[in-house]
């Protein structure tokens, strides 16, 4: 990213999104007004093939940290990772209250508590309904439905007008809990006028509306049905407290207890438990152990694993590798979920091993097993609808579901230069009657890598495909630059190129050919490293190129006595 | 695959699939009777994200080379790269005549021209309705409609009974050359009596039929329709001949010119005008370098890329890199395609660089420009309503498609013990009234890596996956181990570690490390190389773990003097 300064004018909002346009993730918006920064959530992005290596990458957050006396607060919609999963890391530096309701508290608590740090961080609970003043900024948290329980947006009412920030919604007329997106309250803010919306566009390129999660629900009522003498597993999102209670309640129907495996599902389901999220029938769940108690058809069993993560409970049922489940012709698996871009393939190999064992797979593919937490266009356009902001920014998408978001509201009749597509670290400054970008601060991605935060970057990433395409091969050598002469090697390490075995021909042609271009150095005066180094690396690249088109990394390691 | 021996029944047929079963492509189905085989396809398989820089995969073609003296003939049901790509490999080695069509006979030829090869390769025009007698066997080509024209399947007669080999299909009933499969053929074979069917099962997981080619040509209409005011550019795959007769007769009515663009895409029209599969009305064609002569809204560019692929030309042209056409917002783009499974990610980049050019995006998830060239769910019963074989073996596909085609089957009522689920190398022996699996020949995959055929096996990739995730160190040390002393080093060289210039202390640190450990080997008396080397390794990772929670290859190498 560009990192050029930026002109701040006075009484002018700032909004500066870090994270979450032109990538799925990562979310974390900033507003800033004279003296007062807020932000809205701060979540991980997952790496794309580009990254081999990387655990997660978390938004550069050297703009907050530099103005870190103006921040009055962060405010988060929701529990999923892309809008939490980088609080742990900020909070190391920025030290100031969190606020959000119960259930995503309750998980980002078990997060932090990995996490060791010099000042506690605050955390606020709030619900629905409920004001923050922060700074110059008032936060109303309104309720919405979401694929996670107790997801909220933002009315804010700064000093130029009120903005809107949606987070992740979808509009769900028949929800689990009875709570219906707030409708009424976000029609009324529109009529008081509403003059910014940040809106999410994940779903912006998809017609019509998000079933209800209670389809899901007849589904699998259906699916419970028709197979009344098979164990039923069923693979979702942990923190898709409605889908799993929706599971228990149709087990429970059906006589079925209910046993859960997976890490993360059990961590979420008594999380949700004690926080009255969730309500299981007396005497439904049962310990994994206790399974072999009951007949197969006595059973459903809740597990992770439904993006076909290699390590995760689901995964290691198909590969033989759990230790309490096997699974065979009398068992049923429901994966209820869609493949998130990315993972179709982990996915369908989980499906394919589950077909070698005559194991019976429903998937999203082939029944309606899921639905989608993100509005669809017809929902967007409602909460256009009942908003109707004067500017528009898309937020949360690539680039083609901000220009989809952008197509919708045009589709509405709103004028095109009243709607900004932003990127990272762009400044939208907005006053009462008008918005225009206005210069950038720093932003960009850093990379976690097992323990290390930012210490992996584009030439260690570069290295690593390189490595990945082709191998490497290291020429060792000792010499002696004072009698010119080799007194050791050059010997020979491949790793990735080839199999050396198979080769043996190859690789002394290698070694003969690091030799000659060692002497021709000695022999012309060359006796620079760099030069030795560089003459070795281009001999060798030429040869190998022309023999096998492949390029592996050629290390030269060169010593001297 | 296990290479275990098969004691070889006299008198039946034995049907042998080296790939294709398990996975998508690499289709090869070999049939063996006493002293005759012949095979049908030889196709190349994509390489996955497990197989970092290899370029295709070929099937292991052991058996058929122990046996060369048998093979009667190669039969080839079209011309895509998964039924013809590995021909020009296993025809350095197999000197047996190929039989296919005169298209795909063409694009043959202009991939074994790049080859060179001892013994020309006999290749032998066929034309649907032909019959070619190969050793006992006797093969008929049956037209069936598909992506690409001129594709077959096979009625074999054998001494056993007659198989079905399908290839690749689908039932298109208004197909664009006025050419539906030939449904009364296959029903007359139907009722002469099928003893095996050997069908694809791409689409077994999806329900109802796929539509016919003729309804893109009817979204594409309204595209050129709505859209008279842009330029319109159209990524199709090459080889989908009537997809690019569509784009063409289309443009020719909205008095569009039409330029090709991407090398496959220009060889395969050439090729199709030439003989005889396309036809292009006079004066419609023009080259790339004339479309500075028209308007944008005259012209349409017909391009390669519909996959993603990052040097094809559309990317080139997303991403800026095209030198004779760049693009904006007066452009209009279909992608007339569906991702294959694993490439979703290219085309979303592609789609995304589009979006910020302002380009107006039209692709298979938003339109109907695309339909897919493999039977769905009711195509695949019609096939087996038609031929009413004895016994099935579903081919084509990852185990998935081949439950579900075994699902279909027995939804028509054929009994489970007539429907055999093969894997590659695995032989069905099959006479007049049984079926039976018995034993397995070596079958498996080659890897190809530029010119490299089977040089990268799975060691190679285990290292070139290593590397990928945490990189590389390289301990190198000179050592006089007569005296028992360090000479030169220990250097430390790392690369896709961590940024070494921010992490000079971590290396200084791997240098002590790797540094004790050698001396402590002398100290101890353990002045074997191996034991050094493993010394170094050993608490390199130990440390390296604890400090990073990574685990780099760690490369030592000693010299001595």
């Amino acid at each position: 990213m560009a990192k050029t300064k930026t002109t701040k004018s006075k009484s002018k909002l700032r909004v500066i999104s870090l994270g979450g346009l032109e990538e799925v993730g990562k979310n974390i918006t900033v507003l800033e007004y004279e003296n007062d920064i807020i932000i809205i959530d701060c979540g991980i992005g997952f790496p794309d093939d580009e990254m081999p290596g990387v655990d997660s990458v978390i938004p550069d957050t050297t703009y907050l940290e530099k103005n870190v006396d103006k921040i009055r607060g962060i405010f988060v919609t929701h529990g999923h990772e892309d809008h939490i999963g980088a609080l742990p890391y900020i909070l190391r530096n920025i030290h100031v209250p969190v606020y959000a309701t119960r259930l995503t508290l309750g998980i980002l608590r078990n997060k932090l508590s990995e996490h060791v740090y010099e000042v506690t961080p605050e955390l606020i609970e709030c619900k629905a309904g409920d004001k923050v003043k922060a700074g110059v900024f008032q936060l109303e948290f309104i309720h919405v439905n979401h694929s996670i329980a107790d997801s909220c947006c933002f009315a804010i009412r700064t000093p130029v007008g009120t903005v809107v920030h949606t987070g992740d919604f979808k509009i769900d007329l028949t929800p689990i809990d009875g709570s219906v997106i707030d409708l009424p309250r976000l029609g009324q803010i529109g009529n008081d006028g509403v003059l910014l919306l940040l809106c999410e566009s994940t779903n912006a390129e998809r017609p019509g509306y998000s079933p209800s999660e209670k389809n899901v629900g007849a589904s699998l009522e259906d699916i419970f049905f028709r197979n009344k003498d098979k164990r039923i597993i069923i693979a979702t999102f942990a923190s898709n407290v409605h889908r799993v209670q929706q599971i228990i309640d149709t087990s429970a129907k059906y006589n079925r207890k209910v046993a859960i495996t997976g890490r993360s599902m059990l961590n979420v389901v008594s999380a949700a438990i004690e926080l009255g999220y969730m309500s299981v029938p007396e005497g439904v769940l049962i310990d994994l152990d206790e399974i072999k108690k009951y007949n197969p058809e006595q059973l459903t069993l809740i597990t992770t694993g439904s993006q076909g993560e290699p390590m995760s409970a689901l995964s290691r049922m198909a590969f033989s590798e759990h230790d309490k489940v096997a699974l065979g012709a009398q068992d049923l698996v429901v994966i209820s979920a869609s493949p998130i871009p990315g993972n179709e393939k982990l996915v369908g190999n989980v499906i394919n091993e589950l077909c070698k064992k005559r194991v019976t797979v429903i998937h999203s593919g082939v029944a309606d097993v899921h639905v989608s937490g993100h509005a669809c266009q017809e929902e967007i356009k409602m909460i256009h609808a009942l908003l109707r902001p004067k500017f528009l920014m898309p937020i949360h998408g690539e680039e083609r579901h901000l220009s989809a978001h952008k197509a919708l509201a045009e589709s509405m009749g709103m004028s095109p230069d009243h709607i900004f597509i932003s990127e990272i670290g762009r400044v939208l400054e907005v006053d009462k009657n008008s918005a225009k970008f206005n210069g950038t601060v720093p932003a960009g991605r850093i990379l976690i890598d097992g323990y290390g935060v930012g210490d992996v970057g584009n030439i260690v990433l570069r290295d690593r495909r390189h490595l990945a395409q082709d191998g490497l091969i290291v020429v060792v050598a000792t010499i002696d630059t004072t009698e010119r002469t080799i007194i050791s090697g050059p010997d020979i390490v491949s790793r990735g190129f080839v199999y050396v075995r198979e080769a043996e021909e190859l690789m002394e042609e290698v070694r003969a050919i690091a030799y000659d271009a060692i002497e021709e150095c000695f022999a012309s005066n060359q006796i620079d490293w760099n030069h030795i180094k560089s003459a070795v690396k281009d001999d060798l690249t030429k040869y190998l190129y022309s023999k096998t088109k492949r390029k592996p990394m050629i290390l030269p390691v060169i010593m001297n006595i």
